[in-house]
């Protein structure tokens, strides 16, 4: 049986309906059908009035059984919350009501993940000023599932896509995330670095299944600090925790200057990085994205991935969004299922994490 | 009359030496022999031995007259500034005489570009440790090369190869150049942005012949700062001196996130972007670069690139240094003298700067 993934619909004003609608209808949905059965979270009207707009051949069913999911390319299915007022509904403009619809998907998808009745959750863009409109404070996604699981530490792993067959891509972990530059330094403590490498050296072995990783972390300054001429984080708090992490035996080593680890990672040197802050990892994930790359919360009792992009309020509503990235983070969700232990429709893991 | 290009030989501990006798040796200097009349500043002892020991056949002789160089293809010709004792001299190991020999060249070749003997100065890799020793303490040519110009400001622009013909690659200026993170924000001056995007606008025109070359600035934060949520740089520094440039007529927009932006730059959006950090611009331009990116230095009176990468004492000697990017470095300069007035077998600017 091909596992269930959980897609939900995100902030409905946003690009999230679209790029679901266009990747589950004809002919795209082919792709979707080989490997898994999806079944989206969300609002089967907001879904329907965008099927309807885009002049999709798709028929919108909702689920009364997660068992008996039909075949995606004869009906897209829903669990349908029903929490949208339509008549308050304009795409490209985020409200409280669309802000609550958006949360309460991620909340049904989470309880069937932790019930295992899914095998992964794929998220469609959320907005932080939906969330707050709605009364919810976090910045995004990631803040919101650790809250609901409980989760006390998740990382945010970047995922750029295989440019050839048996290329694994750029695959980086973030020790931090949505931070100003100016707070970057003191927020880059030994523990968040500590964090990120263990939580990269999980997806490692979990998700791509590498025993033994190759496994580097990234300066923060230019030329790794150039010996302390530009930045002493490197030798204060970069380098004593990849030699203690090397000590319990993680094939970690770093840190080495930012521009030219990446560039190795690329050429094959490294399975997976450790960067140390936003626009480092996601410069050269964009740059080798193409629209493809995709965002995946490590360290949360589930697989969950999602589309690097936003909600693009500026394009919602057009017909011009692009389902590549959303196609990707199904795949890699799916993929990720299969090496995660009693997941609905997964394999048994091939190895066991530590 | 192709134009005389003046290649400095950099650090003798380096690579230097030994990837100007590749370019210059059957069967790269072919590639050269159709766009430039080369000739080396340094050190005719160290080249030579080089040359054997890489088993060249080409020939090193010492250039008496700049007016009648030889074919690059039968000579390599040297000004020879005899400075080395080559009793001293081990590859990878930087000594006092080594730079002091490496800022000769660069004394030197400053000369004849000052004085419009060559059309362009190319320099090999020279380190801050060899600087040091012989006495001088710059980090690098950028900064040295100011000085003996006496030019105010001066900028470092990346360049990126050509993926195809007619692709301009990637052209990025930086803000600010070797800073440590802690202190980046503090250093970021609105004169900084100013004068990187003044810089940008003339490398842009003067030598890529950009009448009206489409610009943008990156953002230091995070998402441009998202609206001031992780900092206020882009509001308080980028974003006026932005809008200043633009009441001046200067093409320039943003500022944008730089994951978004360099993607855009890649994709062809824009000609020329101007980065506030090094990691920022060179991230992406080593990513793309394969080996062949060029630095370029915008603000001196007369043309000069680099290759991208350092002295590399760690292979030096060993005979497996990579040319590429110093014959990128190479046809830039020629290309770039082109547009330059007045220089020696240049042509005349296909437009005037502002």
């Amino acid at each position: 049986m091909k596992p269930v993934i959980a897609i939900t619909m995100g902030d409905p004003a946003g690009i999230g309906p679209e790029i679901i609608v266009k990747t589950l209808s004809k002919p795209l949905v082919n792709r979707i059908e080989r490997i898994a059965r999806p079944v989206v979270v969300g609002d089967r009207g907001v879904l329907e009035r965008v099927a309807r707009r885009l002049k999709s051949s798709c028929k919108i069913r909702t689920l009364l059984d997660l068992e008996s999911i039909p075949l995606p390319r004869k009906v897209l299915s829903v669990i349908d919350l029903n929490k949208m007022d339509l008549s308050a509904f304009a795409a490209g403009r985020p409200t409280a009501a669309g802000g609550q619809a958006a949360v309460e998907a991620i909340r049904q998808a989470v309880q069937l993940a932790l019930a295992r009745r899914v095998a992964g959750i794929v998220t469609a863009p959320i907005s932080k000023e939906g969330l707050q409109a709605a009364g919810y404070p976090f910045p995004g996604h990631t803040e919101l599932l650790a809250e609901l699981c409980g989760a006390k530490e998740v990382g945010m792993l970047m995922v750029s896509p295989p440019r050839f067959k048996k290329d694994p891509g750029l695959r980086i972990l973030l020790a931090t995330t949505h931070v100003a530059l100016r707070n970057l330094p003191d927020r880059l403590t030994r523990e968040c670095v500590r964090t990120a490498i263990r939580l990269a050296h999980e997806a490692a072995r979990r998700y791509f299944g590498l025993r033994r990783p190759r496994m580097a972390v990234a300066a923060l300054n230019p030329h790794a600090g150039e010996g302390g001429l530009f930045g002493h984080e490197e030798a204060e708090i970069i380098r004593p925790v990849v030699e203690q992490a090397r000590r319990q035996g993680i094939p970690v080593s770093g840190p080495f200057p930012a521009d030219s680890l990446i560039r190795q990672a690329f050429d094959g040197k490294y399975d997976i990085l450790v960067a140390m802050y936003h626009d480092q990892a996601l410069i050269p994930i964009k740059l080798l994205g193409f629209g493809r790359a995709v965002n995946v919360t490590v360290g949360l009792p589930f697989v969950r991935t999602s589309p690097d992009h936003g909600t693009a309020y500026d394009i919602a509503g057009k017909g011009i969004a692009d389902p590549g990235s959303l196609i990707e983070a199904i795949r890699l969700a799916v993929a990720f299922s299969k090496n995660t232990p009693s997941a609905l429709g997964g394999r048994p893991p091939e190895q066991k994490p530590p």
